[in-house]
């Protein structure tokens, strides 16, 4: 079963009108929910940054959020989803084509449920990151549908025998195509500030968290290209990656090509968390 | 009718997959083809830049380009459209969400024509713009589906009781929300160059030819905000909105509210070539 607007319908009654804004302008916004163990982890704060991405574009849910909120649990239930992610997205529905905002149009929310693994190799191994100039637009800290940029760096990457895209702006490293990017160096965290070059991501929150936990002080601080390279430690994080080493960026081998001492602290603790009852 | 791939549907079969990538990702590029008396206007030319804007994100066209050609001549026919235009998108179509190009997935065409005039009173009294500074990404030159920015932007202007948007990086005019922008200072026409910051639009090219008809010096070349609220003639140019003339931008008056001298010899030239048999 899936969500469309108030609905649970069967997957292939899963439709949209070709003149959804959302298909001809990205006009919407979304979210990745992790589910561990039946359980949707860190829900209020997706729900919180879901309502914040819609207020960025003047969009307002349809319904109340408690109904949003219930709906999303019974969806979990519906598919006896245990492990895995539901995906929701809002656009501002089906109207005539013009870029300015329709009048009394109803917004069309559509969500699912898929069945993922932890991805427990990578993370035990690290993967292979590769740069990628930062051509995407200024308001990244909106998680709306307007990911062209994200799917086009993602794929150089992997054209690149590379699992993600790390973006720069000049000599600034922003964040990665789905995830945000951390660096430890001389004993410090550092990650690109929470402004709008980057999606400030559940995961990477929680893990900034983890970190005040761990006694590893962090600095939400733009780092450069070369402070990325010469790192003692590279992570990514994200809903589906967690916190994920990094260990080779472009030619460079980082931390020895092993999965560094604080990034596996980090990865024990959100571990942790992620299997508490 | 509308076309959905290689079909002629009824419009509420016009549905597509939640999955499509156009619908998550705005993973797709679009024209828009003007019809006037039964005729597509520069179709060749808008192909050929649909095609360009494939290429630029790595999508190919599912059957034949003559067979897409035919099928938006029948698609004219069908709906007996006279004065009007045709939509068309192609997306990259319905996978399983991941960021990265799917494997052997069909992309997805549609394409619809809607009956519409021209802009007659507009195009005779001139309209008005509000600047918006450019906050998009740096591939302007792809007619994709990501446009939440020039949505945002295009409502802001008619929220502020403009209808369009002009935008600038910093002290540079690049383009308009869905237009590009000329002006007029010193005998010469000036617009931006058609780099990566903006849409080389059929329009704007077909202006620039009419131009050196009619002996107005044309230099493709970017200029400042200053320029513009000061030059002796503004317009913007597009599929729709043909040569519109920008009589006031935010608070400045230009061309002392009127429609401009070299304006009305451009908007007489294209008229001229529009309605020749």
């Amino acid at each position: 079963m899936i969500l469309l607007n108030n609905q649970f319908v069967s997957r292939d009654e899963g439709k949209v009108d070709i003149e959804d804004r959302g298909y001809q302008f990205g006009d919407g916004v979304y979210e990745v929910i992790r589910v561990y163990n039946g359980k949707l982890f860190s829900l209020a704060e997706h729900l919180e940054r879901f309502k914040r991405s819609m207020v960025a574009i003047s969009l307002k849910l349809p319904y109340a959020s408690e109904t949003l909120t219930d709906n999303l649990k019974t969806l979990v239930e519906k598919n006896n989803l245990r492990n895995g992610i539901i995906y929701i997205q809002i656009t501002r529905g089906a109207a005539s084509r013009n870029h300015g905002f329709p009048n009394n149009t109803t917004p069309v929310i559509s969500a699912y449920t898929k069945e993922i693994s932890r991805p427990i190799e990578a993370l035990n191994s690290g993967i292979s990151a590769h740069l990628v100039e930062d051509f995407r637009w200024l308001r990244c800290d909106i998680k709306s549908l307007n990911l062209l940029g994200n799917v086009l760096a993602k794929q150089e990457a992997l054209d690149h025998g590379c699992q993600e895209a790390i973006f720069h702006r000049g000599e600034r490293v922003t964040e990665g195509s789905s995830t945000n990017v951390f660096i430890i160096r001389a004993g410090k965290l550092l990650t690109h500030p929470a402004d709008n070059f980057i999606l400030n991501g559940i995961t990477r929150r929680y893990v900034i968290e983890l970190a005040c936990q761990l006694g590893l002080p962090v600095i939400e601080k733009s780092f450069t290209l070369n402070e990325l390279l010469t790192a003692d430690e590279v992570f990514v994080t994200s809903t589906t990656q967690e916190v994920m080493p990094v260990v080779k960026i472009n030619q460079s081998t980082i931390a020895e090509g092993r999965v560094g001492k604080w990034t596996q602290l980090l990865q024990n603790a959100f571990e942790s968390a992620i299997t508490s009852p």
